[in-house]
């Protein structure tokens, strides 16, 4: 089959925009061939156990699934009775991304909580963590936060643990949403166990497609007490590859070995180099009245532009408003931005508002 | 990566033991680099609508998915009312191997079947098509096929096309779960078309993981008037990859051009080269005490074994049970199965049923 | 108010075409006035408890509804993780008048096994009691019977107490949908508990509407470790009643005393009536062609009526079709049908039949 | 059965510790006594609707249910598609006091909003209203509103027109929770149909209970365009009533003639006069430290109290904490709720205040 599209177009719509890295491509052909016993009885998702294991700093229990919805509803619901809760960021992923599946398919009810920056904190918890033994408040039962967040932003180990202290005083559990966590690790230059497992995560959504796969993500259960039946949660919400030897394959070319932190690493520095273009721009006058909405700590930069020059910048790069009423945008980074993208980014920016 | 498992070890455990075609995965390579908008607005994905329109004769809309639990729990739940239930066979893989998905997912009833070979009839329909209107019942409202069969069976066109005769008669829709559709094209030697859309089907979960693809099946929507909601209900069963562009390019891998046919129609004749060779062996008593269960129709075969020969067979060749209450097994041949896959396993067969 | 209809009028559609006994609208009136706590911290309800534990030979949680439904779909969610799956008797109001609301409401899967008599047995669970850490098979962990059945025959304890220990054994909880239980009691001249606790039962849907009260059930478990969370699942199943001493107040009379015997006692023998009457007619001739298609060991009365009688004696008695297919008719006798009733019904059957 | 209460206790917790209006318990009475047809083809469900048609100035569906929470989910399941949202205030009903069977057993998403007072305005709304056409986002397509409040506050019908004209424009229906619509009807000095049918609200939930049921609410359809299928959902969410005449009978004792009025109009009186007492304890000096943080425009006031005051005023009188991180209280006044009873209180406030 000929390409149908054009392979040298990118822009900073998404991460998820990008293709796959050619590593994960050849693990796919590495795997191929052959029979392998199906629903994940094969040696690659055995592999995966011991990588993931190292790469989490002790063993794990791993459920491969194909998406990030998915991962995260599926993990929950585990952590969850029929009756419980979950306290999440009101922007969290599983908030507004997720066409309601969490209450629709999980049967969770969410209680979210505003943030200035995506970020839960004890205090922010404490709005909604109430009512415990009430038959008519849905029972609060885990804490989900993301990292890194909707917002680009990044929490410390240490803030992490502080949530998960308090949450697990209060007896409930802590999720964490890692879409990007790769993303946290490169910016943290710390191991995955070290913000997770080390600071009290008991659940873990692994990321990933946004960083590199075709299509793979996992539910990563640190602590086996916190989850209850995943084995066959993850087959009832229809998330159970036959042929999961590739979605274990995908995630062993991340994971088993570095390539999760060299795509991370270059998806961050592309964002840092496109933030400090435009700091520099605005600097020297080349680039006029842009802001900053968010800290840039991974692969996103959230800015809000001079009026009009969104839509003229869409014309040859395309990327998403992400609140309309302020007008802020979000430009994302991913493993194939190129050096050259960001320098042409940033001469457009500087051109469409210096008109 | 190297590859962990032996490349060369085939069986005839399921068809979804099988990797991906070479072609497949060629194409998932051509539709690499460069970025393309996620979550279906592809051009991979635009194009697969041209594609299913020839091979179904006539408009459809596609709506690609992960697996064939997806595909099917999606599109029967679009196809009803909240109050809606499902007419199938007992054996339907929509009752027996989805761990209630449908029920728990879809929020459907199924009002079941039995059969003598896992294929529906007006009559059998009967038995459950009645009591709309009552409120204490769950509304008969779909009647959902499996073609090829469960049983590796097939309906011809006139069984199909008088099975939805009578249920749109009734004012009911028709699904047809098509894991396996290319086995019965390949088997019919008909186009995709000539025993769904024409034969009366509404919507179609089309397969392409069990024929050569790595995951990937699509909901086909014959008749629009038959079907609400799909993409919101896509998003909301977890269903809707971001980079849906590899999702297509793997159907356009077999669709787009013959290798769908190619793959069935070699799996076919390796179940029919299955069944010859044993029937020869029966005949001229090489091969002693087995019986078939089912017609020969696709790409599996089922048999009763002696005693003790399944266990034997299994040190050397994987297969399932399929009726422990009977001793009945199940043989899957699939694209990659060789005649001297075929040939060791009659051999086998007899070794072991002379002994 | 005034009546708004013929409160003279009854027929032998349902036990639930009654009305409210005098002695559980008493209770009512006597439960009134003056405030009480909301949600089942009420005297009535706590007395509720003291009442049920009586009659169940042991300590019970009891959990009041609104209605059947409520609290077979509410007890059967409690005995079950998500993955569940209840086997019953194809015929179980679960299955058959229930609307989904099992699957639906519950996630339940249903495992329906047909019976000659509405009747479980260890060799019919059998059939569906398969499976177990199978991911793709909803996971069999309750086996649900009704006592008295929905076609009016009964289980003695040493039936129930088999089905206990055989499903025990492997490992699943029993439940009872008790909507007809007194007519149990009362068939078997027994106490609720010989029959349930006794004989292995491990929560029981408690009936009180078809026996005389306006709209009262109740769970009960007899086994604590059976069920989990009914305080919550109750309130989510939206079965919880604020003013729940009403409901309370309404089981009370029935199983406070010896009303709910006494009720079913008198349906039953007007059932019996009913059979005798028409078997007298048959033997001497001045009734012909009526034929019984169940035992009536409770208080419905299952008949195949000559062409054309059913509808010229629905003239004047109302009664229900049972299988349109075989002409069967169901006579439901309730705690207010009369001796004259029964005698007015088979003259008229003897009338029609002899046409 | 003997009373096992004190019938004269009353406190200000809520008006459902009430019990049942002596004309409820007449109607009950009334309506019982021979045979009605089942599950709502009875002469009083057929009269409830001539009583609801006249009370709302026009036709309507009405559907008698058991309990409010299963009123507002069956009727906002019946507004929606399976992808569907509800727009409502953060205090409301639905959203923090019915243990997530919105999301768990309507399947919904709930868009909440902050507000002052508990009501809806168009801006208010706008804030979630949004997103339509976007598979990711469930789907704004109700908004519901209470009224009376959460909050004890009232809508104007210019309120809710100016709501409903809103809403409607953007495609959306409204919803309005009308446990103690009675209470707003009073309050207004209007026909039920002033603020609701006239006001542009699409769909009522009736509330019998809090206003001197034992135990009644319905669904009101004043759109019919704007409800689907409910007889099927009423019946699928364990909603339908077999014995219901008895719930018909108890709504048109309250709404067949004046009944609903005269308790309404007398508990809005009483919490005024508790109001107004306490007010005037405030302004002459006998009562201190006492303020309201509510407008008491119907049978609630809504307080903060001197630090140990609630407590000790609990020894005789029960009430709820409303925010406990605030101290603030709620005092519910009901039908049956006296002038004694008001005047005692505010003679306790006095004395604990005073200390």
């Amino acid at each position: 089959m000929n390409p149908l599209h054009d392979a040298h177009l990118r822009g900073f719509a998404s991460d998820n925009y990008a293709g796959i890295h050619p590593e994960v491509l050849a693990a796919l052909a590495a795997a191929n061939t052959g029979h392998q016993v199906a629903y994940g009885e094969d040696v690659y998702t055995a592999r995966l156990h011991e990588v993931l294991a190292e790469r989490f700093g002790g063993p794990v229990e791993a459920f491969p699934v194909f998406n990030g919805t998915g991962a995260n509803v599926t993990a929950l619901q585990s952590m969850l009775p029929r009756w419980g809760a979950v306290i999440a960021a009101a922007t969290a992923h599983i908030n507004v991304d997720e066409q309601g599946a969490p209450e629709r398919i999980g049967g969770m009810k969410l209680l979210t909580v505003p943030t200035d920056d995506g970020k839960l904190t004890p205090e922010l918890i404490d709005r909604e963590a109430w009512g415990w033994g009430d038959e008519h408040r849905a029972q609060p039962l885990v804490v989900s936060i993301t990292q890194t967040t909707e917002l680009g932003t990044l929490y410390t180990p240490d803030e992490i643990r502080a949530i998960a202290d308090h949450a697990h005083g209060l007896g409930m559990r802590v999720h964490l949403d890692g879409a990007r966590i790769s993303n946290a690790a490169a910016a943290l230059d710390l191991p995955l166990g070290a913000f997770t497992r080390d600071a009290g995560v008991d659940v873990v959504s692994l990321g990933g497609t946004k960083n590199g796969a075709m299509l793979a993500e996992a539910i990563v259960v640190l602590d086996p007490a916190a989850a209850t039946g995943l084995t066959y949660l993850r087959k009832l919400n229809m998330q159970l590859a036959s042929k999961m030897r590739f979605v274990s394959a995908q995630l062993l070319a991340l994971f088993d070995g570095d390539l999760y932190l060299r795509n991370a690493r270059h998806a961050n520095a592309m964002a840092q180099r496109l933030r400090a273009g435009v700091e520099t721009g605005l600097a020297d006058g080349s680039i006029r009245g842009v802001s900053f909405t968010r800290e840039t700590q991974a692969n996103g930069v959230f800015a809000i532009l001079p009026e009009g020059v969104a839509d003229r910048l869409r014309e040859s790069f395309r990327f998403y408003d992400w609140d309309e009423s302020t007008g802020e945008v979000r430009w994302m980074c991913s493993f194939d931005t190129t050096e050259d993208d960001i320098d042409a980014f940033v001469a457009a920016i500087a051109r469409e508002t210096s008109r």
